[in-house]
């Protein structure tokens, strides 16, 4: 292990290298048993319909942790950790249109700003490649991907929207494993959506996915769908808040939580 | 099956007789295997802050659903489902003070009125008694064993306080088993947060709860300990919320779901 991988080690090692600006990219890979969390930073004025949202939508929305408004610490994932300097990218929306990428968002912090952290499929996938479950997508380097369906989410105030998933190819035995697998993890979207016919949940070609790298699903495989972080995502940017902040894609907050620590029984 | 035990046979019969009068008492053993709700209704105000306890705390607080302000409707627990008229009698609480215990809340309605439905144990203790485990308290007709903690809950807003436990005695290899069932049961307490010494936990005297009646541990027994909807209840009227609305003891909700359907992998 070279200097920068032993530094990339831990969720707090990961973090102090983002605040210290010596990381400011992607953290796929990073300190790769911790958990990485989806970020979302929203005026307390929509934080309660997107607390809802979350709430009435757990597979797509799965919260690890909420912050006090005005707050920038969330103890319960890292002691030390700051949310306005501790992701490697951010990306900042202003009424739904994207205004920017820092680094660090100390002089965007209001005292009325609430930071939400959701599970994303990274522990998931963690837990599936640990159990001897191949990912096509991971070992080719690629992105997962995501489709849009026809299955709406329950809305909450102004956040709505079809659910979004994610989808990977396996072989029987594997899809079974992984139904197995995941399903221990609710809190990183849990066990699948769907498997089987795209077409069930309105997904007409899955050679054309609206976000990600295609995959193509091989004779004798079948798809498998989890619900996407993506969803809320979606939900926010048609909601066109006022201010919103988000991590940049795969530049996620790396926690100290454990992905073993979020298994169900 | 006589007529009366029949007319309860499911949540939604329950619900029509608790709505036209002809029940107004508790609903321990109504459907049984039906899920059974703790009913909080709070103005718009301090919904948030509740919503947030629930989130930070959900071993005590686990959320079944959350209506729309305003909206007496909880259509995820059940399509006809009247907050106002369906459970068989209510507190109303104001300032933290008991002013009343109705069986009907359509005069005191609100259109900033927000009801959050909450999992509790009659639940799990279903489960345990379909699968051959003896809970000696519904054997002989008592109310569970309950105790203040020195464990605390995370705070939101006023909402705060010790975490409430329900103590069940087993012998060892029973206690293993009620792990494991209650662990499949995350929105309904889940899994134990402690067994054996009561010290531990901050609890001095199991002869003596503080809430429910006491139960001896025999020679050979270990009391397990679950988190307990006492919880939210104390930390509500610990915050003294202008009005508060809540079932009054074991007079719950009656949903259309299954225990079977909240049970995880």
């Amino acid at each position: 292990m070279n200097a920068i991988s032993a530094e990339l080690s831990t969720g707090v090692a990961v973090r102090r290298a983002v605040r210290s600006g010596r990381h400011a990219h992607h953290t796929v890979g990073a300190a790769p048993p911790y958990v990485q969390g989806n970020v979302v930073i929203l005026p307390r004025a929509l934080a309660y319909d997107f607390l809802l949202y979350c709430q009435r939508n757990p597979k797509p929305c799965p919260l690890l942790a909420v912050g006090d408004a005005g707050d920038p610490r969330l103890p319960g994932l890292g002691i030390d950790l700051d949310i306005r300097t501790d992701v490697p990218r951010y990306r900042v929306w202003r009424d739904g249109e994207l205004v920017g990428e820092p680094t660090d968002i100390r002089e965007l912090w209001r005292d009325d700003l609430v930071a939400f952290v959701l599970g994303c499929s990274f522990s998931f996938e963690h837990a599936l490649v640990s159990a001897g479950v191949p990912l096509r997508h991971v070992e080719r380097g690629d992105n997962v991907a995501m489709f849009r369906t026809s299955i709406p989410t329950v809305p909450a105030g102004p956040f709505r929207g079809p659910l979004v998933v994610s989808m990977r190819p396996f072989r029987p035995a594997d899809a079974i494993r992984a139904v197995q697998i995941t399903s221990r993890f609710p809190n990183v979207h849990g066990a699948p959506v769907h498997l089987g016919d795209p077409k069930a949940i309105g997904i007409g070609d899955l050679g054309h996915p609206d976000y990600g790298d295609p995959i193509d699903v091989l004779p004798g495989e079948v798809p498998v769908f989890w619900a996407c972080g993506v969803t809320p995502q979606a939900a926010l940017m048609a909601a066109r808040p006022p201010l919103c902040i988000t991590h940049a894609p795969g530049c996620m907050l790396v926690t100290d939580l454990l992905n073993e620590q979020l298994a169900a029984a």
